[in-house]
């Protein structure tokens, strides 16, 4: 008989990062909800689970630094954690309404919701229900709670949060953009598929910090250019260390035992204070 | 008699953004309190103000994305804005009391603040306040109104809070790390100061879009090289026009006046989908 995966993501349940973890592990994992970001790595480091999966960018919102800043952390027991895949879950947001609330959007006086969903669906909320108040509350799952003890209130979340606390979609897919996505990273302490040999699809993650001098951004895009390595991202982040030092993130096509991935690590080390791999994975889109 | 410049800065009173805003402009400035940070590009394109002041990063938590998404918003009335002036400001919090509140650390049940000043001083309140709750509220300035209510509690904010609402400093400078700074903005129809000529402190940010193929990045970067100007910083923030699609936030030493940099911009132009400048302004730091 095979042991089920554990996985931690950020809780509670019925999250955007729970829908996450079901669609890459598939339904019959062990989900354990966390409560903060930190914490999801700190479980995956310590072995409590075999994964964690954590939000890092949003197509509309940009990075979650949280996520990012926790790369740079020097905990020695962070060290070895390893990004291991990633996954693109597209946002859905919906109305919702309990079973004995309001029946139709004109008895709605009031939305909770997380600020980002919020945010996410402010021109469907200013022109479907202009005389509303809006409260943020600190998750979905917690919207969906306040939502179904006020018989005039709704949430906004999305399918599952429905499904698991007893709601009614009132309006689906009220998110102002079609096309918003959260990218979402696999991290624990071995890749979850093999990409070795996967030339087209093989992706690779760095961290890096520049020494202090003219034209070091330029010197380390030249070394990709040299070895045919395209950059499909790049950001950075303060070190936290000292005031207007920063860490560069970069992601990468390749892997690094590809000949010219390892040299070009090799000569990125040259040139910057240190290099970091953080993982490789094959990407998904 | 001079008529006083009107400056528009994220209120309330006493923020951090109202002491930068001080300390640009002088005592004898008007400052008009916006809600939001959208609401101080709009009141200074609409000509309510002389200048905006808004922040744009913080050397602990980067960038303020409020502020570069205005940038990159297509509202017409905001097409002739340009960034004036910048300011870096240090970030010194003090753990604040009401003249009827604590006499002592021991005292003190509930600390308000505003959560990054919270965060901030995370590692001062573990130790000197270890079983005391902690309460996020909107601004530091109703963080004192909440902490002037309640005779055991504190908050957490900057001196000119203090002296506004008549709290006393009890713990002065109790931030982590010592070095933190936030860089404000200033924004509005003109440079405050004259750039042309000053080769060694002018600075200029634009923002562009880079046509999706391989060694974009790099043919920016080789650009700068070429017309010896030297990138500061480089921030991208996604377009919100469609997924995984970014602007680039870029500043460099150097005036568009200057001919290398008219001849790199004439280059970046026909390298990217569009470029824009910002403004152009003298480098305080």
């Amino acid at each position: 008989m095979n042991q089920a995966l554990k996985i931690a993501y950020l809780g509670p349940s019925a999250t955007y990062s729970h829908e996450a973890a079901i669609k890459q592990f598939g339904p019959d994992a062990e989900f354990l909800p966390m409560r903060s970001i930190p914490d999801v790595f700190f479980a995956t480091a310590r072995g409590e689970v075999d994964y964690g999966i954590v939000p890092v960018e949003n197509s509309l919102e940009g990075s979650v630094t949280y996520t990012l800043d926790m790369f740079a952390r020097p905990d020695p027991e962070l060290a070895n954690l390893t990004i291991s895949a990633e996954l693109y879950l597209p946002i859905i947001t919906n109305l919702l309404v309990g079973p004995n609330g309001p029946q139709n959007l004109a008895d709605i006086q009031l939305v909770y919701s997380h600020p980002q969903p919020l945010a996410q669906s402010r021109g469907w909320l200013l022109n479907n229900l202009p005389h509303v108040e809006f409260q943020e509350v600190s998750s979905t799952a917690r919207a969906a709670e306040m939502a179904l003890e006020n018989p005039r209130a709704a949430a906004i979340s999305n399918r599952q949060t429905a499904e698991q606390y007893g709601l009614r979609i009132m309006a689906p897919g009220i998110q102002d953009a079609d096309f918003n996505q959260t990218r979402f990273l696999i991290i624990g302490f071995q890749p979850y598929e093999a990409v070795a040999g996967q030339n087209g699809r093989a992706t690779t993650a760095i961290m890096l910090s520049i020494k202090d001098r003219v034209g070091a951004l330029h010197a380390i895009t030249s070394i990709f250019m040299k070895y045919g390595l395209n950059m499909n991202r790049i950001e950075s982040r303060p070190s936290k260390q000292k005031a207007w030092d920063y860490f560069f993130f970069i992601d990468f096509n390749g892997y690094p035992s590809q000949p010219n991935v390892a040299e070009a690590l090799q000569e990125l080390n040259n040139e910057t204070s240190w290099v970091k791999v953080l993982g490789s994975w094959l990407r998904e889109i």
